[in-house]
């Protein structure tokens, strides 16, 4: 980038600045107010309507001091870059949106376990079997509750790598590669059904922590919901994943879970620094209920509310991992994965429990991994633990008992350094740079209170430093690199789920808030409001721009397969391409160069399977192109370099244009070709059968809804027509897979056509239906037509030819 | 909204800081430049960094004059509203993303043809039925690529009612109600493959203009792809939808398409005022050309530029409507179209043609509707028409000629008020309120012009009024309210589908980038660069807020089912739940109440079809919940006041926690109860064979790729086993819809195991296989092993049972 402020030029420029604004300002500035929408004054042709100085603007916008000190400090014009990125949670959108900030703009969605047409995400063979990975008992589920993004590290700070991310309502996790911010592993967990903690790397990236939350059966089986069936089978858990930092990969066999009471727990954090090799979750209803308000059971929050205190659980992954790989521990294998049981973790020292403030929800640990932070959301306190302490008792033997599992509880005055109020419905924690500053979000009060967790001031009374309101009920918070060992400081994001009249309405479902705060000041200050569409404000990382831009790849090597970052056995290059008949399959190996596909035209027959290898042999940033099959659901993005496979199954007949789309360039959606599919009698057979099928079930439990079909203007008796499939055999003025029946009540009487039809199998033998099964192949199935609906079809059959009949004469 | 500019404190203030910021500059402002991301230097604990003052932000971050200009006329602090909305095709991605101007915030993914988890589209049955009316000859479409937005229209100015979108990819309009932002009708264009000059309205709504793209046969069916059959069958084409201002709807009955010939068509505009009852599209490809590289022709593009023209169509929609309605045309109905056949035009006047500037894409009615705009991608030059001018050619008779179809010619002269040269790949014009001023997009030099097409300068060298560089290649190009007979000038957005380096990167493919271009003084400035991520510029729609924001919902009355926007027949009030079992069907009627449900647990057994209809009784905004079953793939958003439905078959057995998310409200996710599903042992068998031929599928065309699977360290032969579908009927250590295999080597001879595995119906008769077969109700089907396979599965009977009994032993 050019620094163009190394020239005398800025200074010249900022000093007529200077004059300028004071001329503006000794002008009487007038009221203000809202901005409205309407027409400007027409003016002569090409008439300037005058140029506005800085004064004007503030003027007539209604600008105050504050929001021109906003304005700059998060403005970012060309030849500036924003300081970094901040991945956040998609919430039910199962994606995560990143954002540049100071100036707060989209860049990117990030696709997790939805498809993203935009990006092909799905669409390919290569991406769609790696989202297979998320297939729960291999049934498809292409949505999610994305919730907590973390960044790999490296000795506590991160590393620019990697980025993990969390599905809470479906229990998968999600590796994105720094590279090219693309997922590349998907993980399930064999024996959650939901998880919340997660996903955190511990300080070297050796595991990912995720906490189960809602407790369930590990063995996934079905067992009745009882109070002493709840006890036994249901389990909550903490599973440590091993991950290696080079390669990205998770891997099941070398990872462990730690199998918890089924008390529900919440988010998790690593230990550093002093703290390290040790892991801290927290949960909630302790109280082990359920609610069921048809049976008489208060709902699950009521239940969970009965307790004063909850329990941090305190786990040893360090020592852990040393006697599991000895194996010592974990031989006990569910669904694959190796479980760590309460007796085993109890035995060996590696869990223990202290009490924590009612129903907490972020457990945060400082960036020299001394104090240990937790806010309980039905406390007005947030309470903070000292590690040694934590240590002296459990060397001590310093327990009050156990819990009903058996687990060892440390007393709450043997570990706590201090608890502070902070307001009512704290969450969640993050660290500023000055040491022993840290930010609590307050969901009630819809505030951020700044206050020191290290200062020695038991009571707490002294230790608030500084509220910031919020607009409106913040969750969770983020500081920049803030759950780092070095935080950076400079800003703090609030992560607010209303935003309500802050933006233009634009239908029921408001956006969510981010607010940039600027931390700097002794009393921080709001400095932007970015409404976010699609995704939740669960938890947001915030990386900068200098740690992870040096490994950005802009382009892939030629035939490359992105979702295993190696090439793929279906590239080739340009003079290659060539099309191989087996069987039943088609197989083309093409390529994309310069807006042009080879090949360009595919004929194929109805019932054929269609395997496209397509290589993207450009190679400069704009070459991005979609190829695709226009109505024929069938397409993908190539990026540069890269080599994918779109397969299918010619169901259909027919003509199709095929469009190449160049997504990074100028060029429009062009016609490459044509997609020609021949018509199969067998084949067309099948794909009706089957549509109909589909229709039928949709009948079975829910009134049938016409849909497409409406439009058409139905005829008397055309919906039980179609509801009974009559539509997947005949059609009116050809023969079809049954006979056509262009005029068939005048041929057959109606008497005879209801005895047809409601009991078709008499008439197997008549010499007519014998002759007219050889000539199809087929006796017509008896549909079980109701008795009550034989007339509707007869007079469908009447209303319609004479409906064709009009339109061959209107022709 | 207080206005606190009415008191004196603005005065006050902004005198104050008159003052500070002459203060400011007096100060030397020394070197700026680029942002570092890095460490705040730590200070004491607490201890202020100290407050910047605007002086010290705009030298650190290096901002210019026009920077800060740009800042304060786009910064939109909460005090103040966004002027308007801009609504922006979505392409790939199938949605319509949605900003503030001038904050230039994104508000809204407007969920279109693709299923938006985050909203809930597409998972109830009632948004899922909705969606079907867009599958295409019944195979479900979830992508599209939506390109041209519009706002309905009252004598020429926007309702702020309706907003149209449609689908290029596969022919669909979509019609989106401005009281909440949803989709409420989708219709497909029954003989169309691909549109691109839509969705424009008429000056009244009358209709929805929907020109074809890439010509194909009307008829849907197979022809082979030659010349001869191109200009006999393929067909290009534009329809009239009808619609109606009030409801809505659109009526398929009522409307009509004008059979075009085989040329590409682009995009179309609506007459209005004097031209008011005309349309005008154009064309590109007038040569008929198509590529096929294999079979040496040349590509698409190449065989579509020899011609130095193509042909503005001009249609009569008005005089057609008349004619049409008298049943004198369009009687010729094509999968339920009725079509206007060439010959019908013509000889009724409804149709004409006048040559254009190469390769067109946008063409552009004036607001006073004297003036037709047509600029010519592959000519340097935008044409002027003059209506009056064209009346008197089609009145006087004077044609040059008609082209191959027998379409009549306007002879250009006898049409063209003057041509400007505007640079080279100009493509779209927009119009500024300043009368005569038009705005053209240049994509190949980057820059927008600005020109008069009024002015009496017949060779049109005096008409440019000033450039405006975009960055970069900019496409499409919108002003506010630019497109009626109203423009409000003040707005420019250029649409870029290049940013590269313009934000930081993450990933490879860029967003896009919309430039907000500040058009007030006579050199237009960019004053915010937006990126935009899942979403192309195809073109965008700007509407005032004044206009729509009176119709805004933001509350549905209770029991509304919002597909229709009117009572679902499902809605129940509270106290009302009940739970119905009839047949295979559990059917339950619940509710949603202050973020509790009713009711709370669920108990089915496999293979029942379970319907849930909720009704949300809330009526606050704040009422937003999602109800999710975690790890079973179903789910639904539910705003405030609504009923909708979740239909599943439980085809998985097991226990699931189902969870309540409230949106818009600070509360978290909460566990409302379990869906329990008891085993059921036909039903599971239904389930594993269908999963089972799933992976078979995926075998026959491509090798199976372990996906999940390979977490689990698999054994030898193990892959083998799943491919030929084993797992299906066996499992290890307890017996499941075959035999269990635990030892099965040790109990049979691996002579007798590989005959039984490839031979399978030899051993029909053998007594013990008759006794496993009346246990297990079924035999054995033959997998037709590879006979090199059998020893790999037998392999893995041999491993599996081995590993099963260690785990056994380790627990």
């Amino acid at each position: 980038m050019k620094n163009i402020f190394k020239s005398g030029w800025f200074r010249a420029l900022t000093a007529a600045m200077a004059l300028l604004l004071i001329t503006v300002f000794a002008v009487q500035c007038g009221k203000g107010g809202e901005e409205k929408g309407g027409t400007t004054k027409e003016s002569a042709v090409g008439a300037p309507r005058g140029k506005e100085s800085f004064q004007d603007v503030v003027k007539r916008r209604g600008l105050n001091e504050d929001d021109v000190l906003a304005a700059v400090k998060t403005y970012t014009p060309d030849n500036l870059k924003d300081e970094g990125v901040a991945a956040n949670s998609g919430g039910q959108e199962g994606n995560m949106p990143t954002y540049v900030f100071p100036s707060m703009r989209m860049v990117k969605y990030i696709p997790i376990n939805t498809r993203q047409p935009y990006a092909g995400f799905g669409y390919s063979e290569e991406t769609y079997n790696l989202m297979k990975d998320g297939f729960i008992d291999g049934a498809e589920i292409l949505w999610g509750d994305t919730h907590h993004p973390g960044f790999s590290e490296t000795d506590g700070v991160y590393n620019g790598k990697w980025l993990c991310i969390n599905d809470k309502a479906n229990p998968r996790i999600y590796i994105v590669d720094l590279r090219d911010w693309y997922v590349k592993q998907i993980i399930q967990n064999p024996i959650f059904r939901s998880d919340h903690g997660g996903s955190f790397f511990t300080p070297n990236s050796e595991y990912i922590m995720e906490a189960c939350q809602y407790p369930a059966p590990y063995d996934h089986k079905y067992h009745e919901l009882t109070e002493a069936n709840f006890k036994k089978y249901w389990r909550g858990g903490l599973t440590y994943w091993k991950f290696d930092n080079e390669s990205g990969k998770v891997d099941l066999n070398k990872s462990f879970t730690f199998e918890f009471p089924p008390y529900t727990q919440d988010l998790s954090d690593a230990g550093k620094a002093k703290s390290y090799g040790w892991g801290f979750t927290n949960s909630f209803c302790t109280e082990m209920y359920f609610g069921g308000i048809e049976a008489g059971r208060p709902p699950f929050e009521a239940g969970c509310s009965s307790r004063d205190v909850d329990y941090l659980h305190v786990t040893n992954w360090k020592k852990a991992e040393e006697l599991f790989k000895a194996g010592k521990i974990g031989k006990k294998v569910v669904n694959g994965m190796h479980v760590i049981t309460i007796d085993e973790a109890v035995k060996n020292g590696l869990l223990y429990l202290i009490p924590e403030p009612k129903s907490p929800h972020g457990v945060d640990v400082s960036p020299c991994g001394k104090y240990i932070i937790v806010a309980g959301k039905l406390d007005s306190h947030a309470w903070v633990y000292d590690f040694d302490k934590i240590m002296k008792a459990i060397k001590d033997k310093n327990f009050e008992g156990k819990d009903e599992f058996g687990i060892p509880i440390i007393p709450l005055k043997a570990a706590l350094h201090k608890s502070v109020e902070v307001g009512l419905g704290p969450l969640h924690n993050q660290f500023d740079s000055r040491d022993g500053v840290i930010y609590t979000s307050i969901y009630v009060d819809s505030r951020v209170t700044k206050w020191n967790y290290k200062s020695d001031d038991p009571e707490g009374k002294n230790s608030v430093l500084a509220y910031v309101p919020s607009h409106y009920n913040i969750g969770h918070l983020v500081s920049y690199h803030g759950d780092t060992k070095k935080p950076r400081g400079k800003y703090l994001i609030a992560l607010n789920k209303l935003s309500i009249d802050r933006f233009n309405p634009v239908g029921p479902l408001h956006p969510q808030n981010h607010q940039l705060i600027d931390i700097e000041s002794e009393q921080p200050k709001i400095i932007y409001d970015l409404p976010l569409p699609m995704g939740e404000p669960h938890y947001t990382a915030m990386i900068g721009r200098d740690v992870y831009e040096g490994n950005a790849m802009e382009v892939y090597p030629v035939g490359t397969d992105i979702t295993t970052m190696s090439k793929s056995k279906y590239a080739i290059n340009a003079g290659e391409e060539k099309t191989d008949t087996k069987g039943n399959t088609v197989e083309i190996f093409g390529t994309i160069k310069d807006g042009k596909v080879t090949p360009a035209n595919i004929e194929v027959t109805q019932g054929q399977d269609v395997v496209i290898h397509l290589t993207n042999l450009g190679q400069s940033v704009y070459d991005h192109y979609v190829y695709e099959i226009a109505s024929y659901d069938k397409m993908y993005a190539y990026a540069p370099g890269e080599t994918a496979t779109i397969k299918f199954n010619a169901e259909k007949s027919g003509v199709y244009p095929i469009l190449l789309d160049a997504q990074n360039s100028p060029s429009k959606r062009q016609l490459v070709g044509y997609l020609t599919v021949k018509f199969d009698q067998a084949a067309e057979k099948k794909r009706v059968l089957a549509y109909t099928d589909r229709i039928k079930w949709d009948q079975e439990v829910q009134a049938f809804k016409p849909s497409a079909i409406e439009l058409k203007n139905m005829l008397p008796g055309e919906i039980e027509f179609l509801n009974y499939g009559c539509n997947a055999c005949h059609k009116f003025g050809e023969d079809f897979n049954g006979p056509d029946l262009l005029m068939v009540h005048k041929r057959r009487s109606k008497e005879w056509l209801k005895d047809w039809i409601l009991h078709t199998e008499k008439h197997h033998k008549d010499p007519d239906i014998v002759a007219l099964a050889n000539k199809f192949k087929l006796y017509m199935p008896n549909q079980h037509v109701d008795p009550k609906d034989v007339d509707k079809l007869i007079e469908y059959m009447k209303a319609k030819s004479e409906q064709v009949i009009k339109e061959k004469a209107g022709k």
